[in-house]
């Protein structure tokens, strides 16, 4: 565990073709035996991302999107919440993409995340993204009927042409500059059932009950195979896919935390060095600013 | 000329790998010898057009999008002034794309434009459009350099990327019921000069004259090919370019108009009918009403 730059390597889908969500245990810890051991490392990777976030702002140059998709109770929120937290948000945006609206339902698929896109030199993230459009839409076809798509385009390999078309485009995403991030919290079955009974025991969770949430248990594996699908179908050297154990938040946290690290690391951030012309500006200011009361 | 469907067709790039724009006389008007001539063709295509573009909303599926690309002065404006008019404008939308804002250049490249796409059961007009990024940035590498895109990812072959993602991207589009049509309005060198002292002599055009434009056409020859280029790995069956002959506005705006009918009506819009549910609805609505003061 000494360079924790590895750490998150262990569950990157390097070899899509072989994804097969089964070797991925959700319990997993990688021999850590609580958040107590996790807690330090955690710390040190929040601070690394701080630190490079600053770079990736002043620098203005890359984007980066990451993008979460999950089980419903898998930790989306309380991740983005505990990685996310050292970092200013003046550089960093949040977006939660719930069921589409009337308006978005009138645009083509990407349109709602298209838009929402992060500028040069911020991190956008994505709680739920795109993606959705391969797992929940493809579980429910009586949403894919809501799109309206004209019955000539809905063809039998529709799921494999959107997964070619996100592929394409995170491509170009790369190529613009925006470099893609996506994590599945791959939590079990058995943990997200104890998470939703946990929401019922306890009033403080009451609120994020939702008995649609709990109904789509029922369609558990069609959601398994979906996601092992598109993760076979995007995962990319240039935007990668991360299936992060989800049974102990702790352990997802760590893990998201690292892979961030590691992949700005490849960026090359660094704070703007000046020019022998700017630098002479600088002095001009300096003089102009002492010589005024 | 009975069949004025056929008239666009003989300017649709059908064999983009055989695409040589030497092959295009923009002053070809296929034997109509004047505006007279084309008059009545004309407005019974902007007839035809309005009487699509109902359908189109009312059925709510499909969304068009019309793109625009010349050199200065071949006649954008006015063709899509002459050709839409007879539309109504709660189904069709014009966006002009110049230069980008500072907001726009912090963004990937087709974020203007995907976020001003059609809604389905609309038009949207783009007039210029993301095939700039391969046009007039492709000749000033220095418009490039305000992208400020990471030294990583422009490489020696930007340019067939540019394009490879486009084609990418449209072929996205059509699949989410957004057929696509491209238009190449191609104006004579000789013919622009013309029109350019006309707007420097006459004092009603004297607002349309640029010096810049003018001074553009230095890089005549370099827009031609990125132009040909362009049209070479765009040009496809679902999403064509037309390069239609531009020295005759009269004939520009016949040809655009059909190619416009030709395209629409390859996508079998009709108003929507209904089931024997929604007639009875209908039937008890018409009771309601007829048992009401």
């Amino acid at each position: 565990m000494a360079n924790a730059g590895r750490l998150s390597r262990n569950f990157r889908i390097d070899k899509p073709r072989k994804f097969r969500l089964d070797d991925f245990d959700p319990d997993d810890t990688r021999g850590l035996a609580s958040e107590d051991d996790a807690a330090a490392l955690l710390r040190k990777g929040v601070e690394k991302l701080a630190e490079m976030e600053e770079k990736l702002y002043a620098q203005d140059s890359w984007g980066v999107l990451l993008v979460f998709q999950a089980m419903d109770a898998a930790g989306k929120d309380s991740t983005i919440k505990h990685v996310m937290s050292g970092v200013n948000p003046a550089g960093c945006q949040v977006f939660s993409f719930k069921a589409p609206s009337t308006e978005e339902l009138d645009h083509d698929f990407l349109w709602r995340c298209a838009k929402n896109l992060p500028e040069r030199g911020r991190i956008g993230i994505f709680n739920r993204s795109y993606y959705e459009e391969t797992l929940v839409v493809r579980v429910h076809p009586e949403f894919l009927a809501r799109q309206r798509l004209p019955a000539q385009v809905v063809s039998k390999h529709i799921w494999e042409d959107r997964l070619e078309d996100i592929a394409s485009w995170e491509r170009y995403l790369t190529r613009n500059g925006i470099t893609v991030v996506k994590f599945f919290l791959n939590v079990s079955r058995k943990e997200q059932k104890k998470r939703f009974l946990a929401r019922l025991d306890d009033p403080e969770k009451n609120w994020k009950f939702s008995a649609q949430d709990c109904r789509e248990r029922e369609h558990w594996d069609e959601y398994m195979a979906a996601y092992e699908d598109a993760i076979r179908a995007t995962s990319t050297e240039e935007a990668p896919w991360y299936v992060v154990p989800a049974d102990h938040k702790w352990f997802t946290r760590l893990v998201v935390a690292d892979a961030i690290v590691d992949r700005m690391e490849r960026l090359g951030l660094a704070f703007p060095r000046l020019d022998a012309t700017k630098k002479a500006e600088l002095e001009e200011s300096r003089k102009f600013l002492m010589g005024k009361k």
